[in-house]
């Protein structure tokens, strides 16, 4: 049994039922259990919408009434909720599903979000027709579905989230993922490295709103200037083809996380979402059609971000490297070249102007410049200015770790004046600059690293944890420039 | 001008040498200095020294004389030093070089150690010159040198060290590295991942003692189970493929990252050891005919003494991956795919087991195990029992964030009950169990994924910081058995 929507169902509009599901007036929780412990089924909702504190009427639901410990009302059902519902999720049990939708065609509720799992992606054919008994009610009344199996929607402006503790900034980038929890990484993540998010959807099964119908909104989402996903199958290739051409043609980045690529994840894919994720060679084709930036892996997507946010003005892919260590040098240059970054010799007149105070032993000026001692004093300025007017440079990579480099007590120190520095020089100079913050080993280093990227990210300055993340991530973001 | 040792010069056993360098009974550190702002010349080693307590005499030099604020004498020059002087450390600058090889010529050093930097690898052929001569006057004496241009030597048992911050708890690890700061890179990263060193050697310039010297000294050191070595050029190729293939052989492993592969790493690794690095076609047949593990990063070479000290039954690459989260689960299993670990679905008898206390919404039990349940009751012991008793599994690699899932209450407590679950279960296990503990967010997940880790270590799990990881350092240690 195959569903195949009506046109008036069709009609209902999606862009608008996703304008109210982004931010909705009302919304209602459906399955909120008064327990504390565990998920507490649809607290999780309630606790992001309520962190986010923009929705102005939130209900929740429970078969069996009460209240939650706060004294927050649980309504028995739909129909005794004082006040229009826009917007419902359901965290009921799939068993419970039909009397839910017949209760929100009754309340006239414009669009549904079904946390709710357990229906075709089990594999079982009983649970897959009651799936397409849903849509074909849901249909009929006019009413668009977001998921089943998902996590739904996160808008930082809108005031809907399942997430409790992601950032509560309103900022530009959107994203779209087939799977909640992969979409609550690159916000947690997101978090981390001071991205901030506009309008996030997990669309787990898509089986009425797909990825198209995603990627339309945050296409033309005024909010939106960057697009991140994570897919594992195409719903609607067509228009989703479509939308990502009209991107590329307006500049618009959209960078996409495949799953399932390989034959391994595909099996899995399967038992994921139900997705026939397809081969690596058919998607590097779709990728070159439609113009989007490949990503392998979360780390990616958000470098990616950290790039197009921080970076925009990188213009060619020739470096220069800078940071303590020969060995440390010599392998970021490998890591650079394997990545297609060159790292070509400083021109004789930089070499000459930082051969004027860099100790003559053991320390390379030619690129990468071994520059540990840089840190010191007013030294900085001087050999990232020689090296931002050399002509053969286009950007600047400064790769430091936090734990370590000189006895303890002077770590903390150095990492504080370098923040304070990079920040007072980076906009003084003639090419970008990014920064590699290694990853940490210590307590201390992690608590300094990220304190040292957060103020790099507050005076704008992209920030990356290897350099063979910052290498690639440049690679992808200039070829997705060239294409 | 080229330095060719003399006969009787060569046979001033080399190896009789490194056993005095790595265990002195007496050891002289000339150019220490009495500032206690910066490095401080020489006070570097005299901290690496008196951290690990184990050279019975240890002697300071500065020509000034005086001393240092805790008392430690200055003697102005070796004569007056009031003892016999085994191993000499010279971190004086280049120009001061000749009158303190004379100084410990007259004294009757055995082994001398130059930290001391700027000849050859300067390019400039004056200080190539001197080079030359040091290495001359030494090899008429029969005085073995170490570098120079490198930190020297780390030796958790013969209590010579750089390092004030690596681990002083002996292990069975050995390192010889061309870049001293990679090799302070490796012991501080093993110290975070509970991997304790031998003997460690950072050689630099290597114009005495070299590459196959060092490496002859760990394959027969009988506290050295596992070399790693980071190297850029090779000085005496046919004397280190001997000792690569000898070892080999003796299945004692040898783990190769090789800085320079790149033409862009090849001209860095000139500047800075002045060595000729090669290609890496060259390298890969050395590679294959030395019968060593190659490695791509420090992560990698750590990694792999993680995998031969924890993992060493693994028998075959079909792994059961297992953690939370559907997408999640895909990314893993492309991961293993491309990096060729298969993820084979389970057996019928093994998803039986699974499916009896799995919730059927959204959980694959198929393979990746979607698992985020199992770490709640006692759930985890049968499904872990169930995966390693399947026949088409070779090991298992359990996935988990440090930071995320469910109310942050919540978070502290699952790592805690996980750690303990998995140190019960995996000694009764029929399979080898790998643990990936994904990279934080916050200082707390930091921690808390920090502590999970050492709690596991102390049970001799394996641990990884990626999935990528994991899946790279077993294949290459197949690799390495089925050579």
């Amino acid at each position: 049994m195959t569903f195949v929507p009506s046109e008036s169902g069709r009609q209902a509009n999606a862009q608008i039922a996703l304008r109210t599901a982004f931010a909705p007036q009302s919304i209602a929780i459906a399955g909120v259990s008064p327990r504390t412990t565990g998920w507490g089924g649809g607290q999780m909702f309630l606790r992001g919408i309520r962190n986010l504190d923009r929705v102005p009427n939130v209900y929740c639901l429970n078969p069996r009434g009460g209240e939650l410990s706060d004294g927050t009302p649980l309504y028995q059902s739909l129909a005794d909720v004082p006040g229009p519902v826009e917007s419902l999720i359901s965290a009921v049990p799939a068993s419970a599903i039909l009397g839910l939708v017949d209760d929100a065609i009754a309340k006239g509720v414009k669009v549904m979000h079904l946390f709710t799992a357990g229906f075709g992606e089990t594999g079982s054919s009983e649970r897959a027709d009651l799936e397409v008994e849903v849509l074909r009610k849901l249909d009929e009344a006019g009413i668009r579905l977001i998921g089943p199996n998902c996590m739904g929607l996160h808008s930082t402006r809108g005031g809907v989230s399942w997430m409790d503790d992601g950032s509560t900034t309103p900022g530009h980038v959107g994203m779209l993922s087939q799977s909640g929890m992969n979409a609550s990484e690159v916000v947690g993540e997101g978090k981390r490295r001071d991205i901030n998010f506009s309008n996030v959807a997990s669309f787990g099964n898509a089986s009425d709103l797909n990825e198209a119908d995603f990627l339309e909104f945050l296409a033309h989402d005024p909010d939106t200037n960057i697009v991140l996903a994570y897919l594992e199958g195409i719903r609607n290739g067509r228009d989703f083809l479509r939308v990502a051409r009209d991107m590329s043609r307006a500049r618009k980045p959209l960078v996409v996380l495949k799953g399932g690529l390989t034959e391994a994840g595909s099996r899995a894919a399967s038992s994921h979402t139900g997705s026939l994720a397809g081969s690596a060679q058919i998607w590097n084709a779709v990728q070159r059609q439609a113009g989007f930036i490949p990503a392998n892996s979360i780390e990616e997507l958000l470098d990616l971000a950290v790039t197009i946010e921080r970076m925009p003005q990188v213009s060619g892919p020739r470096c220069a490297v800078l940071g303590g260590g020969g060995g440390v040098s010599v392998l970021a240059a490998d890591i650079c070249d394997r990545n297609d970054i060159p790292v070509p010799w400083f021109a004789d007149q930089t070499q000459k102007v930082l051969r004027e105070f860099t100790p003559v032993a053991g320390t390379s000026i030619r690129n990468p410049l071994d520059a540990g001692f840089m840190f010191e004093g007013d030294k900085m300025e001087t050999a990232l200015t020689a090296v931002a007017d050399d002509p053969g440079i286009d950007w600047l990579m400064v790769h430091t770790g936090a734990d370590g480099g000189g006895p303890a007590s002077r770590r903390g120190n150095l990492a504080e004046q370098m923040a304070n520095g990079l920040a007072a020089i980076a906009p003084r100079l003639s090419k970008p600059l990014a920064v590699v913050i290694r990853q940490p080993r210590t307590n201390a280093g992690f608590e300094r690293g990220l304190d040292l990227q957060h103020r790099l990210n507050d005076h704008g300055i992209a920030c990356y944890q290897s350099i063979e993340s910052c290498a690639r991530a440049i690679r992808r973001y200039l070829d997705w420039q060239n294409r």
